[in-house]
């Protein structure tokens, strides 16, 4: 019996040790899990111009088509680009006028960053865009919330820039949110970028 | 006796396996480890416009105030926005004095990127923010500091647009670094946003 | 014979568990694996001024000098600033000759993104970049070849502007690809910036 008990015996040391290694990488596991990133992209649209807005409609499409989950977040310039030029909204102050005549009424009055000279930079554009069968802002924007590509618009941009939400565009995956919010989706999200 | 050493036998190597993958674990948990990132938002401020400093600002400040980390790399047009209008600098060269009188002295004089309109958009804008309690971009760079979101402002810029540290604001946390110091801290980071 | 089974049977349960928390452990690393990024910067260079692309390419030569991975996709504005200007592409249709006419004929013709004041801004930098030894956006093209940055070039971009790929500068690794192409890398870097 000697030769068993000792045989028995540095293995219950073993288990002992092996359940606390056990333990000790679970527990880096857990703060690892909550440093893990989702396969998400988190795009903040800030400039609104034609061109810009269309490549972070490209990028969130695209992933999303890859299987990754894409949000947007419209803030300041972006915002306007989400009106709807077929919606009014009523009881506007005087500076909510005046921003709302001023700022582009949707994705179709929206410019170019660069060489727009007077709109005709972004007509030849968009007809060189028709041409080359590339999708227009306006498909991209249906497309995007047929493929579940969630839009974020800022409360404070709405707020500031005297819009209403309902001449905001029609959108499967549409709410209206503070910065918390984005900041609690870009966290988790691999990808972040500032459009 | 032969039973019981039939049952040790399996055990034994058993308690060997189970060491060999504990340790395979731990090396795969290791790896892990090292590209980890931390909860941490890392913006370069490189535009200087007033709307895309005050955004660099809203998720500095926001995300500091979720329990992030943050840190802002102010580089290029971005420099000039911590110059203090208060404070004057010598010893300037021509190019030096050149560059100070032409771009914004600190952050009351910071143009928007759009709808400038000599200056009456930002105007607006600004009455517009205090109007809706939105913080100003001073109120924002004094919170930052008492929250902790650190500055770091490039070298390379400083010295470009010959500005001296003596003319740049007092705030708690603001170093003056390269961009391999930028990057050691972004490579860090969960987000990263080029603003 | 009988305290010896009873100390084998406890320990059969526990090597029993301990194999099943080894497995949970193990897929739970798996989950994390798939989600891991590499130490790797993915830009988008999407502006094309010239000090935005020379921020594109500090970053991204600094990236890979501290050892990390480095691609660079150049989209829309960014495409124009990697034609070679000693280089001529035939077979233009009357689009493509024209916006060859408009947009900058490579690094050298590219022009600030605030004061270029009709060239003059451009010229003080780069004369007082040459100055203050600053590398000059020619140079750091060659160096980020030199230490192996990456870079794809949009293909819509291409095609949208009419350029050829004959009047593209000779770069070590460059490539044509889709957006898919760009998210694939993006998703698995630490860090993208959009620029």
């Amino acid at each position: 019996m000697p030769q068993t008990e000792s045989a028995i015996q540095p293995q219950d040391v073993s288990l002992q040790q092996i359940e606390e290694q056990l333990a000790a990488l679970k527990s880096r596991i857990d703060v690892l899990d909550k440093k893990a990133t989702e396969p998400k992209v988190a795009a903040i649209v800030f400039s609104g111009d034609l061109d810009k807005v269309l490549a972070s409609f490209v990028i969130t499409t695209g992933a999303v088509a890859m299987g990754m989950e894409a949000v947007m977040f419209f803030t300041f310039w972006g915002t306007p680009v989400l009106r709807d030029k077929r919606k009014k909204a009523g009881g506007k102050d005087f500076m909510g006028k005046m921003f709302g005549s001023m700022l582009p009424k949707g994705s179709c009055e929206v410019k170019l960053s660069k060489m727009n000279m007077a709109g005709m930079g972004t007509m030849m554009m968009k007809s060189l865009m028709k041409k080359k069968n590339v999708a227009t802002l306006e498909q991209l924007i249906e497309m995007a919330g047929e493929l579940g590509v969630r839009i974020y618009v800022c409360e404070m941009s709405m707020d500031l820039m005297g819009f209403k939400r309902e001449e905001i565009i029609d959108y499967p995956n549409i709410e209206y949110v503070g910065v918390a919010t984005f900041l609690a989706h870009s966290r988790g999200s691999i990808n972040q970028l500032f459009i």
